[in-house]
């Protein structure tokens, strides 16, 4: 598996214009080797691959570094003047590509400074890669999208007229790690009453407002990759306004899914849903993009917004996430996630999106 | 209070060669306005300062944002082209200073195609700031300090023959969030029996072993700062040999604390800790260093440890931790946080670092 992977990045060099290529990001790095470690660099050519970490890591590395890799006990600071010179092989390299949004100024002063290579920068070359899941990848996100469904129904099952939001994402990461989840995939998002208007709010020590919004947006870490859902919920009573602004933003979604085939432009599967929210009279009311990439970083490739000029792919894994949002009221926002199939989108959730109230 | 910082960084220009500065590191810009949002950059001069974000964030700038920064609505990739030509008062800066350990290869790529200005790169000049704690400050951190005490008391007393590593884990989140943190500053360690040898550990699915080392090392974010303490305990049963290594790591720590003064070397501190495991016998199994500063971030500055060359200053927060690890045995670590004051170190802790047998 890592194999391939690292031979499909290097099928991309001779475009690129590289012989090889210093990959630093870490989750680049977990997904061409398997270490989940915190400092290391890999130095991938079409030959050879060197896995340079210092000694704090090198049982991790026995442990779960591709056996591809030869492993070189230094650091990043040593780079050109100990670690380049030193391995045999790496000085038939000429033009070596680095990744730019990853490396630092301080760190390119150092790449600049070697007089025996020229240092390229490249842009997303494995992040591209790893937005075409493979099956067995489809698997590992669809085992962390149902345990994130079965935590947030437990969660649900707590709420009484004395909850909090704070307690909610208590219980959240609690029970997700009772459950055997690594971790959430990024912190839980609880927000009722005008707390939900806000996308990305952060969560109070206020009770549950009944008779409003209230928004869970979580995810969970199992096994290397993340999953993302949000379901908003009415605590013991949905008003018409919020009845009537819900159907909207699931009818932008069910829209929006119906339209997703392999081909088509992410503003476009974005555009479907903005124009169900603009008919309806609210399309300023949506201020973010539809979707984006999930897999080993909860945030990836490719997205799904107004900018979004780039095709669907067999195998990308996306969220499907429009929201209506009113200020200092609250906000709706339903998302699952999708695989683009090569007939269409097969859901990972399972649970419904009707309208739910609670408690 | 932000007035007064802003000054004090603008202190530093003329010596670094800078009419202005330009933040981008995100704890940098909260230790300067007070915002904590995930998206802003701000630019600093001695007499005007400008903060730069986009619409999603104009709601939480005015409400957390200090009235000495003027709002700028726009975004990273038009500061050359829109930003600087529009904001009055910035045509007349020559040399800008930029963060080069904060700022990628393709912002700087960004900043060195502008004719208008020349920029510079800075190393850590709001970071040593940040290193000296105001009173205000240290008791902020005494709070977190205080929280992380008993949030550990109440998850020391759920342990019975049934618990694993990722249960306590799951307790100290769930008990963190319920007593009103806004989350645990780092991942949880919890470490039992062989896995308690690795200073880095994470949590198992495994039972806690009676009669080996048992690791807690954890932290809590609270109102913007962290805390960071590791209780090593013993359940059920303390062998002869832990007993004695329990001895030498609490002797290395205790006479590390007492030889805390101002202007002590990073590196002193850490020789005194260090030469008592050396004279046990044990210097090869103290693989790393003896502390480093806490504020906003749970790892800064400055450092304890044998490279460590700076002064410690009145005002500075660090760790104090030594450890032995016994690799495939166990490992045994204890660590405070203290305040450098004038007259030696004052210890946030207050719980007791004595052998402690649990359950």
């Amino acid at each position: 598996m890592y194999n391939e992977r690292n031979q499909k990045l290097c099928a991309g060099f001779e475009a690129a214009g590289i012989d090889a290529l210093l990959v630093t990001s870490l989750p680049n790095i977990m997904y061409l080797t398997g270490f989940t470690g915190s400092t290391a660099m890999i130095l991938v050519t079409p030959t050879k691959r060197w896995f340079i970490t210092d000694f704090r890591y090198h049982t991790q590395v026995a442990q779960q570094v591709d056996p591809s890799f030869e492993l070189v006990d230094n650091t990043a600071k040593n780079l050109i003047k100990v670690v380049l010179p030193s391995i045999p092989g790496a000085d038939g390299l000429k033009r070596i590509g680095f990744e730019s949004t990853n490396v630092s100024y301080d760190m390119w002063k150092m790449l600049s400074a070697d007089e025996n290579h020229e240092w390229v920068p490249t842009k997303a070359m494995v992040e591209y890669l790893r937005e075409v899941k493979s099956e067995a990848e489809i698997e590992l996100l669809r085992n962390a999208v149902l345990l994130n469904e079965v935590v947030w129904q437990e969660v649900l099952g707590t709420l009484n007229e004395n909850t909090t939001e704070a307690d909610l994402v208590a219980e959240i990461e609690y029970r997700a790690r009772k459950r055997g989840a690594t971790k959430t995939s990024f912190d839980p998002i609880v927000a009722s009453g005008a707390n939900s208007s806000k996308p990305h709010a952060r969560f109070t020590q206020d009770r549950i407002v009944p008779g409003t919004p209230l928004t869970f947006d979580m995810g969970m870490l199992l096994n290397g990759y993340c999953s993302d859902m949000t379901r908003t919920v009415f605590f013991r009573d949905c008003p018409p306004l919020w009845e009537k602004i819900y159907g909207i933003v699931k009818l932008a979604k069910d829209s929006a899914n119906a339209a997703v085939k392999p081909g088509k432009l992410g503003k476009e599967i974005d555009a479907v849903a903005r124009q169900v929210i603009i008919d309806a009279g609210y399309g300023d009311k949506f201020g973010h993009g539809l979707g984006h990439g999930v897999g080993l970083e909860v945030h990836e490739g490719p997205r799904l917004a107004q900018v979004a000029e780039m095709q669907l792919r067999v195998g990308n894994i996306l969220t499907n996430e429009p929201g209506i949002y009113l200020p200092g009221e609250g906000g709706i926002r339903i998302e699952d996630m999708f695989v683009v199939r090569a007939d269409g989108p097969e859901n990972l959730n399972t649970l419904s999106t009707d309208l739910q109230v609670v408690g």
